[in-house]
C-alpha cells in the first residue's frame, strides 16, 4: 500500500517536494498540501494531483490518511512542526535547519529520544549528491590517505532576499556546507573564525570562514551570495597522499566566438535535483522500514549545524576565533550511528 | 489506475527495464516477465516484484491484465513480437533494432499503418540523453548556424560476444549512432563508406564510416568494440558558426600519483541510465495518452537505421561507397511528424 | 661565431622567422631580408635589425656573409630557391610545401643526394609541438598498444584568401596534417578518399578525408577553413589499449555570465609559437653540426606530403578512393633515418 | 655589445639561470659562475660555457668584465650580495627573498635610494607567468568587476629539506604567493591569521592562511609542502561580477585503464620555465636601458613579502590574528611605480 504524504509549506521547496512525491516516488501518494496561504496550498495541490489542501498544519499532521510529513515551511516553524509529528507518531522529513537555536534542537532530540524510535530526517540533501558521495568514498577507500583539509565554495547568483546579511550567509547558507563537511570527514568542528569582504556596492559581500575539526583538519568555506556569474558549489578534500574535487556535471561544451564554454546553473535545483530525489526515496524507505537511512541527516546533525552556525555568526560579529561547544552526543543518536553503517 | 507491464526478455536489458518499471515509473505496475528460460524469468520477476513469469510470449501479450509490453528479447524476435503486440492492440516499447531486415521493418510499418494508430516505440534511448538533447537544442536555436558535419565515436571495453565481426559493428553497434544522428540533424543519409583497421591480435578491429546526408552534411563514425580503456561515446556537431560536443558527465576529479583524472564507465549503463528512465517514462505517457512521444523513435526510424546498416555492411564488404536507398516515407509516419512537434 | 641568416620572403611567416632569428636564437645573426617588394624587405629588416635588404634572392643566397637561408616566399618559388641553396652549399629551412609537384620534389631530392650531404629542412613545425611530441612518445613507450586510428581536425577562423577552394584545403592546409601524422605513426599512406560538405553561403565548406596507411591504420582529417569560432587543431591517436588526445594549452578559465570558458586563438601563431622557436633552433643546430635533426622534416617528407595531397585533390574531384603511389625511398634518405634516431 | 653576466650560487636555481643566460638570452654572455664549492662552480661554468669560475663573490661582482649579476646563493647571503652590487654600481637580479628580515630589506632600500637609481630586481618570477598575467589583465579590463577574494594553493610533492617546519612554509614557500597576490590585486595586506593541520605521520602538515587587504579583500593561501601527488599551484580571483582561475597548462590527455588523465609536474620548473625565461629577459632589458621593468618586483616588494611572512609566522606561533605593519613607502619606490606603468 502507498505511503500517504502531507507537505507543509508550498513555496519553492515545498512545490519541488510535491513534484517529487507525485511523479518520482513509486509507492508514495501525495495526499495534502498545507500552506499559510490557502490559494497557494490549493495551487500546488492541483498542480500535482493532491486531493487535499489546508492552512492548518496541526490538523494536517493529525489526519488518519497521512502516514508521513515533509516540512518545507518557514524556518522558525520547523522545530514546532517536527515536535508535532513526533507527538503524532509520524515520520517527518524536515527541510534544513531543524532550528537555528541549538537549545530548540536539544528539545527536539529529547522528544525523539523519549519517543524511543526515529522519526526525524533532515533535508541536508547534499549527502545524497553523487559528487560528495564519490569524495567520501575515496576517503574511506584510503585513496587519499588521511584527510587534512577541505576547501569549500558556495556561490549564488544573487541574495535570496533584500534584507540578507553576512551573518545570514553563515546561519542560512553555510549550514549545507557544515553538514556535508561533517558527513564527508566524519568528525566535528571545534572552532570557527569568520571574515567578510567589502563590496563597492550595497550588495552582501562574501563571507570567508575557517573551521578546525576535532581530528586536526582545517576547513575553509566561502559563502558568496551575490556571485553574479552563476550558482556554483565547489569542494576539494585534501588528504595526505592525494586530493579529490567535486565536479558540477556538464553535458555539452560549446565552441563559439573565440571561446570554449560550458554553462553554469542559475540556481541550486539543476545541480541537486537528483540528490533531492534520492533523499526523498531514502525517506520513503525510512517510513516503510522504520530504519533510519544510513546516509541520512538526523537531529544530532541538525544540532551540530546550529551550534556551528551560531558560533560562526559570533566569530564574524566579534572578529575573533570562537570555539564550538557541543553537548555530549545523546546515546539515542550515538547508538544509531553504529547501527546504521 | 496503473498501467500493467509485461517485459519479454530477461537478459541485461530486460532486467534493467524491469527495475525501471518497478522502481522508477510511478503509475506503472510490473505484472509479468517472459523469457525462454523459465528460471531466468522467475528470477527477474522475483527480484522486482512481478507476480507472474512465463516462457510464452504470445500468451503474455494476450493476457487481459497486460496493458503494455517491453520487448528486450533476442534481435530476431523483435519484429514478430511487435507484430503480435499490434495485433493484440497493445503499445510496445521495442529495444533496437526493430529488425536488421529493412523488408521486415516495412512489414511492421504496414501493420501499424493498417491498424490506424501508433503502437510501436523503439528503444533508441539516446534521444532522451541530456547531452544529445543540448546538442540538438543548440542547433535548433541557431547558435551554431547550419549543420555541416558530425564526428561520432562509440567505444566499448570489449566485444559483447566472441563471434563479433566488423560487419556487426555496423549492424549491431552503429544503429544507435545512425538513429541519434538522424534525430539531431533531422535529415536522412544518402551514402555510406566503411573501412576496418587492422589489429595485431585476434580481436575485432575498429570500423570507420563516412556518411553523406540529403542536406549535404558529412558524418563520420568510429565503432571500436575493443577499445579496452573504457566505455566512451563522443560526438561533435560542427556548424557554420560554431560547434558543440557531448560531455560524458563526471562527478569528481582525483589528484594522485602525478596525474589528475576522472573515471570512464566500464559499460553503457551508467552513461545512459537516466536516458532509459526518461525513455520509459515517455513510453508510459504514450500508453496513457495514445499520443506518440515528440522525441520518440518510431518504426520509420527503425527502418532507416536498418537500411543504413545494411548499406554500411555492404560498403565494408565491397570496399566501395554504397548509396542508401530508402522507400518513400509512408503517410502514416510523415503525418505524425508534423503532428508531434 | 654566429651563424648568419638570410630570410627570403617578408610576409607573415618570413617576419615571424626574422623575429625568432633576431630575438630568440642565441648564436644566430639576422643579416638579410629578401622580398619581391623592396619596401617590405626593408621594413622587416629594420624592424629586426638586419643590416641588409634586397629583392634578389639569388644574390642573397650567393653572398659570402650568409651561412644559412630560411625560405618563406610564395609556394611556387620554394623548390627553385632550395635548389639554389643546395647549389650554393648552404643549409636551408624551407617553409612547407617543398613543392606541390611530386616531380619537383624528386628533382630536389636528386640534387641533395648528388650533393652528398643534407642541406634541406622543411618547415613542418608541428613536429616540434609539445602536444604532438607527447602523443608520439606515448605511442613509442607502449602506453597505448599498437596504433589503430587517428582523428584529426584543422580549423581556421576564415579562409586565407578569397579564391580558396576545397581542393586547396587538401593541397595547402592539410599537408601539415599529412606530415605530422606520418611523423607520429612512422608509416606511409596508401590510399585517400575525400568529401566536401555543403554550406548555405558562398564560403568554402569543410573537407573530410579518410586515409589508409601501410600498417593498416585508418586516419580521418577534417579541414575546415571557415570554422568561424576560432583557430582549433585537434588530434586523437587511438591504440589497442588506450588513446591520447592533443590539448591546446589554456592558461586561465573565466566564470562569467552563466558560463565557464577558456579562449580560442584567432590564428595559428599563439598555438605554434613555441614549435617555430624549437624548429628554428633545431635548424641552427643542423647548420652548425651538419647533422640532420632527429625530428626534422626532410625532402622525402616533403615529397610524401605532395604525393598524398595530389592524390587527395584527385579523390575529391573524382569522388573515388585514390591510391597513393610513391617512389621507393632513395637510399640517401633511408639511411639518414636509421642514423638519426 | 653583449651584457656580461656573473651568477652567484650554482645550485638548482643558479644552474637554471646559467642555462637561460647561456642558451636563451640573445645579447647576454655568461662570463662567470661563483659558488662556495669550487668544483660545483666549475661544473656549472663548464656545462654552460662560462669562461670563469670562482668561490669569491666580492671579487666576482667587482670584475671589470661583469656588467650584471644574478644572485641565487643561500637566502642569508642575498642582502649582503645585493648591497655589494649596488655599491659596485651593477644591476642585480636577486632570487627571493631579498631578506627574511624586514629591517635588512629597509637597509637595502636605503642603499638603492641613496644610489639614486634602480639596481635591484627580485626573482618573483610568477609575475611573468602567463596564467597570472591573464588573471591580472582580466581584473584590469573590468571583466570581473572589483576584486573581492583570492583563493591560493601551493603544493609540493615533498618538503625541500628534512628540517622544514610549518613556520618555514610561511617564510620560505608563501612569499611567492604574497608577492604575486599583491601584484594581481595591486594593494597591501593589513592582517594575517594562520593555522596548521595535523598529519598522522612526521611530515610537515599543510598551513592555511587568511589575509586581509587594505582594499577590503580576503585572501586565503594553502601551503602544502608534502602534498605527495604532484607540484600544483592554483589560484582563483573572485570579483563582483565573475571569477578567473589559473590553469596549469597541459598538452595531452590520456585515456587508459578506465581513467582519463593529464599529468602533474613533479616540481616547479616545468610550470615556471617560461616565466623564468621572460623574467631574465626583462632583467636584461633593465640592464640595457636602466629602466626598471614594468612588471618587475623591486626591493619594496621584497620588503612587503618579508613583513607579511614575519607576521604570518607570528600568527601561526601565537594562534592569533596579527596586523601587518609596514613603513611608509619610500618616495624612491612610490615614484617609480607611477613612472613604470
Amino acid at each position: 500500500m502507498s505511503v500517504r504524504f502531507a507537505i507543509i509549506g508550498a513555496g519553492v521547496m515545498g512545490a519541488d517536494h510535491a513534484r517529487i512525491v507525485a511523479e518520482d516516488l513509486p509507492g508514495a501518494e501525495l495526499r495534502l498540501i498545507c500552506d499559510a496561504s490557502a490559494p497557494r496550498a490549493r495551487a500546488v495541490a492541483e498542480a500535482h494531483g493532491a486531493p487535499h489542501a489546508t492552512t492548518d498544519p496541526a490538523a494536517a499532521i493529525a489526519r488518519d490518511d497521512i502516514d508521513a510529513v515533509i516540512v518545507a515551511s518557514p524556518d522558525f516553524t520547523h522545530a514546532p512542526l517536527v515536535l508535532a509529528c513526533i507527538a503524532a507518531g509520524k515520520p517527518v522529513l524536515c527541510e534544513k535547519p531543524l532550528s537555528q537555536s541549538p537549545i530548540e534542537c536539544v528539545q527536539v532530540m529529547q522528544a525523539e529520544s523519549d519517543a524511543g524510535r526515529s522519526f526525524v530526517q533532515l533535508g541536508f540533501m547534499r549527502r545524497y549528491d553523487r559528487s560528495y558521495g564519490e569524495m567520501r568514498a575515496a576517503l574511506r577507500a584510503g585513496t587519499l590517505g588521511r584527510a587534512l583539509m577541505m576547501h569549500n565554495i558556495h556561490r549564488n547568483v544573487e541574495i535570496p532576499a533584500a534584507d540578507f546579511t553576512g551573518a545570514m550567509a553563515i546561519t542560512n547558507s553555510a549550514p549545507h556546507e557544515f553538514d556535508v563537511i561533517r558527513f564527508v570527514l566524519d568528525t566535528d568542528f571545534t572552532a570557527i573564525s569568520a571574515w567578510q569582504a567589502r563590496r563597492s556596492d550595497s550588495l552582501v559581500a562574501p563571507v570567508l570562514m575557517v573551521l578546525e575539526t576535532a581530528d586536526g583538519q582545517l576547513v575553509n568555506i566561502e559563502v558568496n551570495n551575490n556571485a553574479a556569474y552563476g550558482y556554483d558549489v565547489r569542494g576539494e578534500l585534501v588528504g595526505e597522499r592525494g586530493a579529490i574535487s567535486l565536479i558540477a556535471p556538464s553535458y555539452s561544451r560549446l565552441d563559439a566566438d573565440l571561446r570554449q564554454s560550458t554553462t553554469h546553473d542559475p540556481d541550486w535545483r539543476p545541480r541537486y535535483g537528483e540528490a533531492y530525489r534520492r533523499q526523498d526515496r531514502a525517506f520513503l524507505d525510512f517510513v516503510r522500514t522504520g530504519r533510519f537511512p544510513a546516509h541520512g541527516s538526523d537531529c544530532w546533525d541538525g544540532y551540530a549545524a546550529a551550534v556551528v552556525a551560531e558560533a560562526g555568526a559570533r566569530a564574524l560579529r566579534q572578529g575573533t576565533r570562537v570555539t564550538v561547544d557541543m553537548i555530549e552526543k545523546p546515546a539515542f543518536y550515538a547508538q544509531r550511528k553504529e547501527f546504521a553503517e
